[in-house]
């Protein structure tokens, strides 16, 4: 591994990388990248959330990246960079000034390659890597220390395997695919048949597909199909702790926040935003760019996008106990009521 | 690691060993299984879910598997085979044509064995394993690569933990206990005495009893008891990212599915269907035959077999904030309401 | 490893070290700990929770800590131990007969080291421990079996990772923080931007501090910060399979049950107490001394100390169906009794 420091260039340079207009003094020589209250006149920030609007005329931040409408209120800045998309041009300017990482090709001694796998020169195995039966790790491909290919699992090329990720089985992965440690792809689904004398296990005979630029956050969970394959199509997004059942399919560019957990065979659509902590039942299907906030249970299929919640809120604990006691009577409430507003028509 | 590929059969010898009835073309030859939807004219397919039963008529499969009472549907399939149990026939053919993976006994050379451990010449300990102090593996055992024994753990006859599971310490693993990737089992529970200056850690000096036949998700967590032994009772089913605190009890053959939290000391019954997502709150007692649907707080214990229910229902979000804002005034709302209904009354 | 067996020691002495009070006969001889139910003539056990009361009488425990209202209660035990915080002084109690694990410092000869990082000589590295670049590790510090770490970690003095963890990146664990296997620390945010062609990634480029005397459940995830730190501060106490986002701050002494998952940039007070299975949004602020019960979606800050709530109540599965019905228009209901309370008062 070797890294490179990243190195100083000015506002101007930036923003005709990324054709943004300047304001100011295009000449700021920026260093790196910061946070709109922690930077300094060497560094560059950005104003995307209008919470953090307030922070804008005591930032000390060289140059800003923000919306036009916002550029007046930049009073300390002596440069910004005017964007239609402040955020995306943010994280494309901080990618410049990240560390560069270079992660050489290679196998580490300890790594342990099956003799029928078949692992390109230009791949990088780490520490205590294991690639099992008839797996395939193609070229720029990097499998992190702790890794471990089980059986017929491809890695596509440039994706890269942070550490300790698992792949069961029958997991193919496409390019510059990024998976974080204690990923598991690929386990067996929850598949059981009930019988007189208790459970019997469904043999879980599918695979995983995870196409082109999908990234997977920590300790997430995608089983493998029971028949056919559990399919993340290109660009799905993961956060950390979700669960993926048996047989979903998730539709390209849809990003879930972490600890959501979706049950076997949902089909889910694209360009869908799906909040933290979110359940998502069996057998439904979900149409594309739906938006589904923190903590619902989705029980039914969704047919139009738009917007859906249905978590409880939050208050004192007082309070909802008194109201949560009369949530528990409510259709015999909603009866008397509607009896008495009927007795009020009648009369 | 060998591995022999399933052989084709007829229809009836299928139907032979199982004790189905045939209708149709007994001698259909079967490779394989499939979805009804995906199955060719040399593969058998089922019918479990009343979901599917329009896939019936147009399901290219040779033979499938399923209900008397849908025998007549299938009008495209050269044989039907009825079973009283059309998901566990499925289940029972589905393995005879599963890859034949016979994982061959001995000791990976980068194993690392305790003196004091005892490992059986019939077990497979894989790439990277290490097995700790006082450990035991029985004869036909698999122990995955990465997978890790602490101290003072059994691991019985037949059971295989697939790849990188940590048993931490006083873990008894029955017979065919089967446990997926990531799976930590005996790591302290969370106990904590408040005192004047912070926390004091409670030791955990209990263990964790698996029984037999029992099989464990995905990065599924259970904690080894603080006195006593954290417990579940034989061919107990858990899903993936499922948390099981100190002392919980969880009875025969009850099956919980993914993201489900139990808190110490809670006792489940037998033979209980726990949804996803569920939270069983601590020190609670649930009856044998209970169902939970998912996304419930279970905040009582439950002592009458049945099914059990609390999720808020989901909408679209701008109805929901309505309905929700009512909900957080419910309790004056019925007071009011009560009011005039009483004056109602008492005209 | 070596291993000292506790020794046993009369129930004076044991009260003359923690300066409790005795009633009864103090040369009681205590060779360890049990529950009030399980407990033999030999062994000390505790009343902390009102729940087992009830034991309290039947209890064979030959000395039993707890508070002085409940001393005459422990009809026979030979000996109680009155404490003002019996919970406490029942974990100091077992702490001292719990077994005595030493571990002895050094590096497993599997051990992988980089040449830039720098491990203290009086350090235990386990077998198939990986370090990586410019980290360090303090004396007394233990790194299980199978724990990696990436670049630019710092692990404290008398720091435990049991087995298995993770550390990614620009980690600094403290002092005497305990870390239980399958915890991922400092792997990448959940940072997107949305461009008309997908995602972009925002790069994640702050670290994760983890203060002294923190301790956390097996597989949490914690992410490094967006651009500065998430950060623990000391005491902090984290169960199983939490999620903390980047740039959460959690204040000192809180502690929070399994399961609960917290987004971006929010920040928890001190000494709070939040239960399993929370959700907890982005971007707020939550005050010291806050209590939060089960499964509750935390949606805005919370300014006052207080305990709050909003999971909904579970009830049979037929009646919870009613009540969710008559929720789903709870709004156009309360509209019409409003209406009709008017009329009423109208009147």
């Amino acid at each position: 591994m070797s890294t490179a420091l990243p190195q100083a260039c000015s506002a101007a340079e930036l923003a005709a990388d990324l054709g943004l207009q300047v304001q100011g003094d295009g000449e700021t020589m920026i260093h790196g990248v910061a946070t709109l209250s922690g930077a300094s006149p060497e560094q560059l920030s950005f104003l995307a959330n209008a919470g953090y609007r307030k922070q804008l005329a005591s930032s000390r931040a060289g140059a800003i990246v923000l919306d036009k409408a916002d550029a007046a209120l930049a009073v300390n800045a002596r440069c910004v960079l005017i964007s239609t998309n402040p955020y995306a041009d943010f994280a494309r300017i901080a990618a410049r000034f990240g560390r560069d990482e270079r992660i050489e090709s290679g196998i580490h001694p300890t790594a342990v390659v099956a003799d029928s796998a078949s692992v390109s020169p230009g791949a990088h195995l780490g520490a205590y890597v294991v690639v099992g039966p008839r797996c395939t790790v193609a070229s720029g491909a990097v499998l992190g220390p702790g890794s471990i290919l089980g059986e017929d699992c491809h890695v596509g090329a440039d994706t890269r395997l942070v550490a300790r990720v698992t792949l069961v089985k029958r997991v193919r992965l496409g390019e510059r695919v990024l998976l974080h440690p204690g990923v598991v792809i690929g386990a067996d689904g929850f598949g059981l048949a009930p019988t007189r004398d208790g459970w019997i296990k469904v043999p879980q005979m599918g695979g995983v597909l995870v196409s082109d630029d999908c990234e997977i956050g920590a300790n997430t969970t995608i089983d493998c199909g029971a028949i056919e394959d559990t399919i993340l199509e290109e660009d799905v997004r993961l956060d950390n702790q979700i669960q993926v059942a048996h047989n979903v399919r998730i539709g390209a560019h849809t990003a879930i926040a972490g600890c959501t957990a979706i049950a076997g065979s949902t089909r889910i659509g694209r360009h869908c935003l799906i909040a933290g902590a979110v359940g998502i039942s069996g057998h439904l299907e979900i149409a594309d760019r739906v938006r589904i906030n923190a903590m619902t249970l989705v029980s039914h299929s969704i047919h139009e996008p738009g917007e859906y919640a249905g978590a409880a809120p939050m208050q004192d604990a007082r309070s909802w106990r008194k109201n949560a006691a009369r949530l528990r009577r409510l259709d015999a409430l909603a009866r008397r009521m509607l009896a008495v507003s009927k007795e009020d028509t009648d009369d």
